[in-house]
């Protein structure tokens, strides 16, 4: 007998659990709205988030509201689906349940599995104490808060090195995470914040991407890669190709045999599947996820989908389709057509395609690439598609609004609209090498002093 | 010799400090941009706060950035004033001179004290544990996520007695802080949420307001009072007047003698000024401020000045200014006047007269009152004025833009657009009476899961 959470006794209908509130999980909720069955989308947040402009939080462009909302918000109209703010621990899929933190057991039908992927330090754990990673509204309030700080306690110190080393920003990894990052930190120092400190300058602060491989964007065509790199050095960002990192502590890291003093290391360097292989006891595929077949199905389980960076998806060409957002999305439509076809008695389905509409990604200001079908664009034209693309893909119109009117508004002033540190007490400037997570547990009633 | 805090010489010119950049430092060191002299404007965050709409950030109708804006922003063109983001631990008085947190001194000239008040428990400071108040962005990112937290957590439960306690709110203190929440609770829970959920419903939540004397709004007048208190009834907050509450703990709150259980009690009865006092190592006047004369000096001390919520000023008529935003900034401008005229040598100034300009206070849509001088208002013309004068209040034209867009967005649709749980993982949930500062360190990485 399946149970809701909430202890009521059910229909007979079939029940679909979703873990994860991500582009593919909210898809595959959406796309089940018509469908015969109780939907359960089940996510550790109470928001589903536009992680690709994640970045603009954490350099102070947009705020937490811009590129978040409720999840139950977005689903208010969709009378099958449920939505429950929880963690699930385990998942016994030949009992057909999923247990969630509180340690209640939640029957399923079909389990659909969304749950992404994390930044990994590849055995190097212990670098995460001293590098921040950007996938969470939480990770982008900490960074802006750490960038913001550093220049800060600069400002308070009167300690040339000191100030060095605080004003040295590290970027690990070269993907589009690692060059929206240095590019945006660049052109923050060197832009937004030039007038506003009047013992350091902003514009001296360094910014270094590093890089293991030969080019940045490893995944664009050389061209595109070749005008990134170009772009960020003309932003005043140092590039190190071919430089892999193998220290990060409290005061710096050291990368291609150089130790960088500095007190910001931002880690974008590689990620891993969420923990679904071994909720499920499968051997994990390539970075840690989940092996799926041509209907995302994960080989070996009976009625246990999993798409997404959790999932791991050859093609019919043989190729591993690439961890994006446009991934996720399709493979959440797709399944979400799948079972409500297999609810009406359907029993078999065409196989996952994945319609392949480009890549972008963004440099700075007028700067960005863009690879199309049969088209790659640079510069103003690429960012004009981007900024375009971004502002549609917004899930809800207030978010486009309020994105469109901070941009507008940062476009004329090259201002930062959220240039807020949350959950940082300036006590930590006392100790300006403590480059633990800065967000404090707020203990209530300090005011501003 | 004066020093930077850089560890420069300086020139000879005077240097005032002013701690706290709320309204009455922020006014004050405005008002000395033609002053010869160094400004230094100290405080713990890196951020002016527009206090009075700190309820709306709680309550998720707007966002963080909407409502405060970098200090050093606001004083970019004011080539006078340095801006310093620390924590000042100790004055000294006699030899002129401010230590902050890193240890380091700063010398002075003339010292304006703007650090504001906290709340208070009246000596029952464990019952900060099992509470909340409303200061600091920090706060209102936490009682936000307290808040919606308790709708995610009831309908993930199935017990009907803990559903009944986790949509319990309890506001202790009938003041404007108060009476504001009460309102906008009951507002979220009867309007915005009402079809987002699937096993509780939102709208049978109980907000409870517990005030110790006879009234609501105490400081207006009697009419006003009681517009208010039916408002709120209307808007379905039960209000307990003449009820003091006695115990506080992680289960409920006894008010009246009554036992109520609830995991959400917001504490807003009652504030002390910051510890200026200790610093100056003066005997405190009522409510822990500090006794000034008619030109905001301290008394007791030379060149020493204090304003705002920290003092406690005693007009020409003998009554005790109230501790409103109003009289912050009038007596910061007040201030910034004074010192300029005594930095050109005038040796006498007119003391401070505080521009009685009316109160207001809303309680939730289309309801407010407003005593105004020679007019007392409620309803939609006092909401209308509230509205105007916030807006135009706000320090600067981008968050006035993002408010009113955010206004008019919610007034439309009822929702609220800052819906967003920020630094509260799901694990939570395993333990529905955890009532501590549910903020925890962000460990990063967590991803939408």
């Amino acid at each position: 007998m399946s149970r809701l959470p909430s202890g009521q006794a059910i229909l007979s209908r079939s029940r679909i659990i979703i873990v994860g509130a991500g582009f593919g999980g909210l898809a595959a909720t959406q796309a089940l709205k018509y469908a015969d069955a109780d939907v359960i989308l089940i996510d550790r947040t109470n928001h589903h988030l536009f992680q690709p402009l994640l970045y603009q939080v954490a350099t102070a462009a947009l705020s937490s509201v811009d590129i978040a909302t409720a999840t139950r918000a977005l689903l208010r109209r969709q009378a099958n689906a449920t939505v429950l703010m929880a963690e699930v621990v385990a998942i016994d899929p030949r009992g057909k349940r999923v247990t969630i933190s509180s340690g209640q057991d939640i029957d399923y039908d079909f389990l659909i599995i969304a749950t992404g992927a994390a930044y990994s330090y590849f055995g190097h754990e212990k670098w995460a104490d001293f590098s921040y990673v950007l996938k969470t509204l939480d990770d982008a309030t900490e960074i802006r808060s750490a960038i913001l700080g550093a220049f800060e306690r600069a400002e308070g110190s009167g300690d040339a090195e000191e100030i060095r080393s605080l004003l040295t920003f590290v970027v690990v990894g070269g993907g589009p995470t690692g060059v929206e990052l240095a590019g945006n930190i660049a052109e923050l120092a060197r832009s937004s914040l030039t007038r506003d400190f009047r013992h350091i300058n902003p514009a001296s602060a360094r910014i270094i991407l590093c890089e293991g491989s030969s080019k940045v964007l490893g995944e664009f065509p050389d061209h595109l890669s070749a005008y990134a790199k170009s772009s960020l050095s003309s932003l005043g960002v140092e590039i190190r190709l071919g430089t892999r990192v193998t220290d990060i502590g409290p005061q710096g890291l050291r990368a291609g045999g150089q130790w960088i003093d500095t007190r910001s290391v931002f880690w974008a360097a590689g990620t891993a599947a969420r923990p679904a292989a071994e909720w499920l006891k499968l051997e994990p595929a390539h970075g840690g996820a989940v092996s799926v077949d041509a209907n995302c199905a994960v080989i070996g389980l009976r009625d246990v989908f999993a798409i997404g960076d959790v999932s791991s998806h050859t093609d019919a060409s043989g190729r591993r389709l690439p961890g994006l957002a446009a991934v996720a999305k399709q493979q959440g439509v797709y399944i979400g057509k799948l079972l409500s076809a297999k609810l009406k008695g359907g029993a078999t389905f065409p196989p996952f395609r994945y319609r392949d509409l480009g890549t972008l990604a963004v440099i700075g200001r007028y700067r960005a690439v863009a690879r199309l079908p049969g088209l790659s664009l640079t510069g103003t034209a690429a960012w004009l598609i981007w900024s375009l693309v971004h502002l549609f893909l917004l899930v809800d119109f207030r978010s486009r609004l309020a994105v469109y009117v901070n941009w507008t508004w940062s476009w004329f002033t090259y201002g930062r609209g959220a240039r807020l540190m949350l959950g940082m007490a300036a006590h930590d400037s006392s100790n300006p090498i403590d480059t633990g997570p800065p967000i404090e547990p707020a203990s209530g009633g300090a005011d501003r002093q």
